[in-house]
């Protein structure tokens, strides 16, 4: 592939007092000559694209400081040796060089604590990920998600996350359960998150899996914080949440030109049994939609309470059970129904109420 | 493999007045003499796993009916017909059956219109998907976006879906661009339902490439109901919605137990320029977490309502640009200063209302 130009012929003479030499010239005569002078003379070679009479290579470097990775491929392939550089680039902590520059002046001091740095180490190098992990069904996980689950070391999860979600967890991983057990109880929030920290000071990267958004009900926030306060490399992937994508997986709309323009996304269920029912107002407009999670319980409670504010009964609703998986079941009717409805409902469930259930009627009529 | 077990000694007295004989023994004596006695014969024959001197095949057959398709490997691989069939079984549409009868009996009163029937056949072969395509990041499509995208024949997009989308359209997918153009009107909603018509027609499955979620601010409803009007089988696929996990990217939680149990997602802007004030009620608790779209040129308006209800003007707020772009950036402030934060703001941009913006805070703490 091309001609070499040799801008004048190469002569011994050219490396006298020279002690690293490159031969880039490509040209067997020359590499035949300097390896004849090789053996009398205390030189080092490179003949480029010849590894097997090379005294030195070149390597990949990262470009860190202080911290810095070499890469060789023996003169194999510089190509796969910068691929290699640049992965081990990419586990390099953001943070790695501060923490060194601590390391040095308390070494400059005379303290040196190996259990600690090693443990230091092991914590800054691995990563935890908060992963919103859709609606069940694993074709709604995001690339993002699906990439994390297969290249993690640990996965946290609870009964919330589906049996085919866990089937593309690869066999090596680590998988911890989180979730309720026969008989026994809950595992605390303060508990997972100690567990996440654990496995993090191991030095293994670790991703929390969430049913739906880590960030819509989901505590997300709350791992996310402690997370941070131990100075864990936390990143929060977003998920299709049931509360909004729910109701599209029923072929409903929860805002459409014609019958809303705005939605609300509540919980009837609050700490201890409490019922919630200061969004009940809101359905007085049947072009806001609203949206309640953890309801079927409630629902006498919520009719109750719209009567009680002369809300339209007739208000279409719809509850969406197990939205998007293999036994998802829609119920449509109308506030008047709601409680009959809920008694047959499937869980996990989400009610929609709202004019925006019409739209099925109108995509029924064809 | 294993023993073939011939119960008694075959004689050609076996086949007399046989028509159709399949030879399974296995035994090439058995083969020699039916292979003679065929030359004086009329019979048709199949000897097992040599095509070569078969009259006919066996084929793999699709279960539908009336339509069915049967692959033949000419004896070579039953596996691989088998395989192939099933693949010609996932194109024939659930619909087919019914239009086929509605043909015949069209047929039995003499009518054959073969122009229509072609265009009805492309129609109900061919596929719409009206794809939630998330905030910008690739790495946020679902799998199922990802997978659709990747196999569709046309793709309709505009301005929103970001380029870095763009780039993993395979190249032999045509592009049709439906947004605003420089100095042309943006497609309208009637003309881009009848630019998705007419690729369906030709026989195409086409994705309708939506920003975020299709049912959430996006006129997939009008999409999905103009498309199942005309009959045409469209599915509508859950995206990342900026307006949910927009404030997720900035690390702002939209729900949290100590902060906020609801939220709300509006538009201020409404069509020819109007502007909706109605929710501003709600961010008297700032434990409700409102969330603005197209708020940025209605901020002064929302203030002043703000103001003029009562409302506590040190209600944090926070405008996240561009989520999960490159270019993200985050402005943080109170209700008071609104106006001014949005002055400066680059759009697309999403407004949050309420006490979570002050988790930032609480995290910045570490």
């Amino acid at each position: 592939m091309g001609s070499i130009i040799v801008v004048k012929a190469f002569k011994l003479k050219d490396i006298e007092n020279t002690f690293i030499i490159i031969d880039a010239t490509g040209n067997q005569k020359v590499t035949d000559k300097l390896l004849k002078y090789k053996n009398k003379h205390a030189i080092l070679l490179n003949v480029v694209d010849v590894p097997e009479v090379c005294d030195f290579y070149f390597m990949a470097l990262t470009k860190n400081e202080p911290l810095q990775i070499a890469v060789s491929s023996s003169g194999a392939s510089p190509t796969v040796a910068k691929y290699v550089r640049d992965k081990c680039q990419e586990l390099i902590p953001e943070n790695m060089e501060t923490f060194l520059e601590e390391l040095q002046s308390k070494r400059n001091n005379g303290i040196i604590e190996v259990e600690e740095t090693l443990e230091v180490t092991r914590t800054i190098s691995s990563k935890a990920y908060l992963v919103g992990c859709g609606l069940g069904d694993p074709e709604l996980l995001t690339i993002r998600a699906y990439n994390i689950i297969k290249n993690v070391d640990v996965v946290l999860h609870d009964h919330l996350i589906s049996d085919e979600i866990m089937s593309i967890v690869p066999k090596n991983v680590k998988k911890i359960f989180v979730g309720k057990e026969k008989g026994f109880h809950t595992q605390s929030q303060e508990e997972i998150n100690r567990l996440i920290y654990k496995q993090i000071k191991k030095g293994h990267s670790v991703a929390r899996l969430k049913s739906g958004d880590p960030f819509i009900f989901g505590r997300g926030a709350e791992e996310l914080l402690y997370l941070t306060q131990k100075s864990i490399k936390t990143e929060v992937v977003p998920g299709i949440s049931s509360s909004v994508s729910g109701p599209l997986m029923a072929n409903i709309p929860i805002t459409t030109r014609d019958y809303s323009n705005a939605f609300t996304v509540v919980t009837a269920h609050l700490k201890g049994n409490a019922i919630n029912l200061e969004w009940v107002p809101m359905l007085k407009s049947g072009n806001h939609t609203v949206i309640v999670l953890m309801g079927l319980t409630k629902a006498k409670e919520i009719m109750e309470e719209a009567k009680a504010l002369n809300i339209n009964m007739s208000l279409p609703c719809a509850i969406i059970s197990n939205a998007s998986r293999k036994n998802q079941s829609v119920k449509i009717g109308t506030l008047a129904n709601l409680h009959t409805l809920a008694l047959s409902a499937k869980r996990p469930a989400i009610i929609v109420l709202g004019n925006v259930v019409n739209f099925l009627h109108e995509l029924e009529k064809n």
